[in-house]
Parts: structure tokens; sequence; C-alpha cells
């Protein structure tokens, strides 16, 4: 579960408590993205005895350059907004431990026991588990120092950067033909690269796409490299079948090859999508009692920040509920 | 549709576009709370032909004191966040209606026809119905003037507000019995008052409140008024039994006699629960294709800001997917 993107600095955040490892804690809640974070909020203000198990706070956040679509905040670096979900989660006095990945979940009776990369254990009577997506990279050289001054992985939130500009998108599949529509819309000029021979989007999606002037469509072509000193300048691509390489002078690349939704821990407990994403209700329950699901690493449709903590609400609140008609607190 | 509570100064809010009632909008959306402001936010960035029909901005927030679950901002005062919140919404140069009552939605062919009180009609291929929910108040007086100032609507808004205070809390079902606990657990000293004989919340969550030492209950008593100068200092109370109306000094009144979802205008139109509230999907889908639903008029659980900002941006994105769909944009 290695995640792409700029890490939080650990050390600038003190004095966090550490879990205990001997406790049966009424809630863990997994995950440091919005969803998880939201979820910290709602159940630390039941005052309920909760821990979190993270990597990093932000998540996916942290591979975007600004936020503009979170309710409240016309615009806002995304690494400011991480910092202000942050201060909000820690300043309840909850214990974190932090950087040490989860490998598994799993159930006991009626408690849930998690599993670390470490060897360590935590308990809990419920599991909000909102561990999140990470974007597929391209894993070019260039790509990761780049991430948010050109390279970006999600057109709803940072398209509206790259009106009037040109981009490369990378992917052949819907999501990368949505972004190109996106973009398009926004009169960019736009490439398509895709790595296979052909595209994979839907049909009517495609016509629509092509339809626009300004639009190149480049199959069969691989990215070798981005190159930019403080922000991207250049895309290099080759032609799979020449062999040749080519530069492209572009302001953006939007990769758009997949997501990978880190439900690993839950695979052998919870009801997966044919993508992994960990199937949940209306109420973020998850077929297992006691494991509510939030955010991205669900089946909720449309990824975005504000669905995520919307969700970590619901699934802290159901929790609660769970443990009230359970008699737990 | 009357809305308690504070309205925000129109005359302050300039100069926003009126919509225009000949021209067919790809989205029309009704309401002017957080679900509704979120939905235009997401609707504008996907550069939506839109227009919004509300009465106000702020729906219920502006029955709140204080904000303290939005996650981002650890405590503000729930006016400053309406005003966050309408002008992130109004940066969008889209035309608002406000102020006058929607009475109906009709769907005419594959458009939707919203009449308004003055007689008038606003046309739309989709529609996103966020018109939220009003608490039934007590209409007594007092209350009106003293909301967010001691009178409440919603503990898990409030509660924390009133730790180591004295509460008054009116309603015999589970929200009130639900708020006594929030309070309990708070080390607040709780009154428990019903209107009728007898309390009708469960009785596991009954007994759960009554181990508390500090509640007290009031069956068959009603609310003459509330009084205080700035602030709730003391309420009037009757019991119906004998006639003798007596004083409660308390620092909080919190009413939880029911929510009335603002459902009326698509009662005819849409699928509604046993409660009146708009039947919604996972998608915000209402069982009409272009019509979707969001926030508290809807079956969504738990009732909060954040979950609704979540949903308005859910049922724009679907709507968004729709008009693709349809090749309406």
């Amino acid at each position: 579960m290695e995640l792409p993107g700029v890490i939080l600095d650990i050390s600038s955040i003190s004095p966090l408590r550490k879990p205990d490892h001997d406790t049966v804690y009424d809630m863990l809640i997994l995950g440091g993205g919005p969803a998880a974070m939201s979820a910290v909020v709602y159940a630390a203000r039941k005052m309920i005895n909760l821990a979190v198990i993270t990597l990093d706070f932000g998540g996916q956040m942290n591979e975007t350059a600004e936020v503009e679509n979170y309710l409240g905040f016309p615009s806002i670096r995304a690494g400011d907004l991480v910092t202000k979900f942050k201060e909000h989660t820690i300043s309840f006095d909850i214990p974190v431990s932090m950087g040490i990945s989860i490998t598994e979940v799993k159930r006991k009776e009626n408690t849930f026991e998690v599993l670390l990369e470490d060897g360590t254990s935590f308990f809990g009577h419920t599991v909000v588990f909102a561990t999140g997506k990470r974007h597929r990279p391209l894993t070019v050289p260039g790509e990761k120092e780049l991430v948010g001054k050109g390279v970006a992985y999600c057109a709803t939130c940072d398209a509206p950067l790259y009106k009037d500009k040109k981009v490369v998108i990378v992917g052949g599949g819907n999501s990368a033909f949505t972004t190109a529509l996106d973009l398009l819309r926004l009169n960019a000029e736009a490439v398509v690269v895709n790595f296979i021979i052909g595209w994979q989007a839907d049909e009517a999606l495609q016509q629509r796409v092509r339809k626009f002037g300004k639009v190149q469509f480049l199959d069969y072509h691989e990215i070798v490299s981005v190159e930019g000193k403080d922000k991207l300048e250049t895309v290099v691509i080759r032609d799979r079948r020449a062999g040749e390489e080519k530069k492209i002078d572009a302001n953006g690349l939007f990769v758009e090859i997949g997501l990978l939704p880190n439900s690993d821990p839950v695979k052998k407990l919870a009801g997966l999508n044919k993508h992994g994403e960990v199937l949940v209700d209306c109420y973020c329950r998850t077929n297992i009692p006691g494991l509510f699901g939030a955010g991205d690493v669900t089946d909720v449709p449309h990824k975005q920040i504000i669905i995520s903590a919307g969700e970590g609400a619901k699934a802290a609140l159901s929790a609660y509920d769970y443990l009230i008609e359970k008699s737990q607190i």
C-alpha cells in the first residue's frame, strides 16, 4: 500500500498519543483521508473510545494541487486544506498510529483485530474502513517530482486550472475520455495517449470527444518521461510501432490509467465489487456487522473530497448507532 | 414552506442575476442549504447551464449557533459558515431566484416545470431537489428570538456546547431520548418534557437514559414560553394534569418534536417514505429519471451539514452523467 505523493512531515504533529495494543477500542478508524478524518470528528464528539490507524493524513489529497470544490473554500491549496482537516482531527485528544501499513482486518467473535506490517495488532468493537484509493502512477522519471505541478490524477479536481492550456491525457478508457471531454469543454488543447492499440472507452463517449477540433489521438504510444523545472514543460512519448521518441510541450499531464482501492486488508472479510471496492449500503454498512466502509475504498459513486467527508460522518454515526444497539457504550 | 429562524439579508447579495422564465435550463437546483449549494459548486464547474430556486441561503443552518463538525472548521459560528458557503456558491455567475416558494415540480415529456407561488415557472432538463427539512417549532413566546441563544434543534450539532450545563429537552420519542443521552454523557443536567402521557422512545433507549442520575422526566406537561434577555434563562412549563405553571432555570432547550421534509412540491411526482422524505438511491436518483434528490429532504441517514454537502455533490454529478448520457450537453 505504498502511496505516491507528498507524505506529511510526521515530526510536525506533536504530541500524538499512540494507541494501546491491549485495549479493545469501541471504534478503530482505518485511514487518514477526508473520510477517515470526518469519521474521527463525528466519533470523537460522541465521546466514543477510538483509535486511528493510518499511513498519513490527507491521502489522495496530497496528489492534488488546488481544491476548488469543497464547499466553503472557493479556492485553496490542497496541502493547506489537508492541514485544516488534520488540525480539526487532532484537536480531539485521540490516539493515532501513523506510518505503519495495515495488512489485515480479522473478525474474532464480537471484536475486530487489525494486524499491522510490524507484527502488532489493535482491537476494536467496530471498524470504520476508510483507507482510500491510490492512483496507479505511470512510474516514469520526473512524474513524482511534478505531482501537483502539472502532473494531475483527477480531472474533476484540476481540469479548471487548464482552461485554454495544452494537456496530455494518458489512458484509453472512460476516465481518460471523460477527462478529455472536461478539458476540451474548457477550450484546452488535448493529446490523448494510450499504451495499447485502439481505445477502450464507450463509443458514444469517444464520438463526443472526437467532435472537438483541438484533440489528437495517439494509441500504441507510451510515456517515457516528464520534464520541467518548477512545473511541467515537456512530455516525452515513444511510438511503440516505430520506436521513435517525440517531445510534446504541455502544461498538464492527466494520468488516467486506473485507481486501485486499498481494500487488501479486508478482501478475505468483506464483499468487494469487481474493481476491488468494498461494497457498502447507503448507511456505509458492509456485509459484516460492525464493519463500516467510507470514502474512495468503497463503491460510493463520484470519488470526491466532499463526498468522502460526508460518507465518513455517515459511517461513524452508523457505527455509533450499532454500538448503542449492542449496548457496548 | 415557511422556515423559522434567521433569513439572510437578501439586499447584501448583489448583483445576483435572475433566472429566465423562457429558458430550458440543463439543471434546476431547488433549495439553498448545504446540499443545494454543494450541487451548485459541482454543476457550475462542469459548466452546466443551471439556475437556483430557493427561499434563502443556509436553510436549517440558520437555526444553529455553532458548527464544530464540518471537517476543516474546528469551530465556527453557523452564520459565518453560511456566509462562506454562500460566497463559494455565488462566486459562479449563476442565476438565482430567491424568496419565492416552490409549489410544485411537474414533468412534461423530457423537461421539468417548477411552479412558484407567484404563478411563474422555470424549466429544466434535470432537477436537483434539495429543499431540506424544517424543525417543527414549539411556536411558544420567546422561542424564535432565542434560536441559537439557548434554543436548539440538533443535539449532534449543539450538545457539546452544554457540557456540565442544565437543559430542558422537549419530546418523548427516540430523537428526544437520543438528545438526552448525548447531553447526559456530557454531564449535563436534563429535564425531559413530553406533551402527552408516557413516552414513545424505544424501551432500551429509555432504560439507558434512566440510568443517569441527573435526569428528570415530566410527561403530560407543555412548554408555555421561554424567557431570557440575550440568552435563554428560564423555561416555563405547565402540568397538564394539575394545570399549574412552573419555571425551570436552564441554559438550553432542545426541541425534538419532529422534522418536516419540504417535499410537498414533488409529492405527486416522486416516491416518498412514510416520513414524507424523497426516496433516493446511493446515486441520489429518485424513481423519476432526471429528478435527483439530495440532503435532508431525502431519506439519507444522519441529517448533517457535511453529509448534505456530500450528497449535493453526488446529485449534481449524477445529473451531469444523466445529461451526458442523454446527449443533452
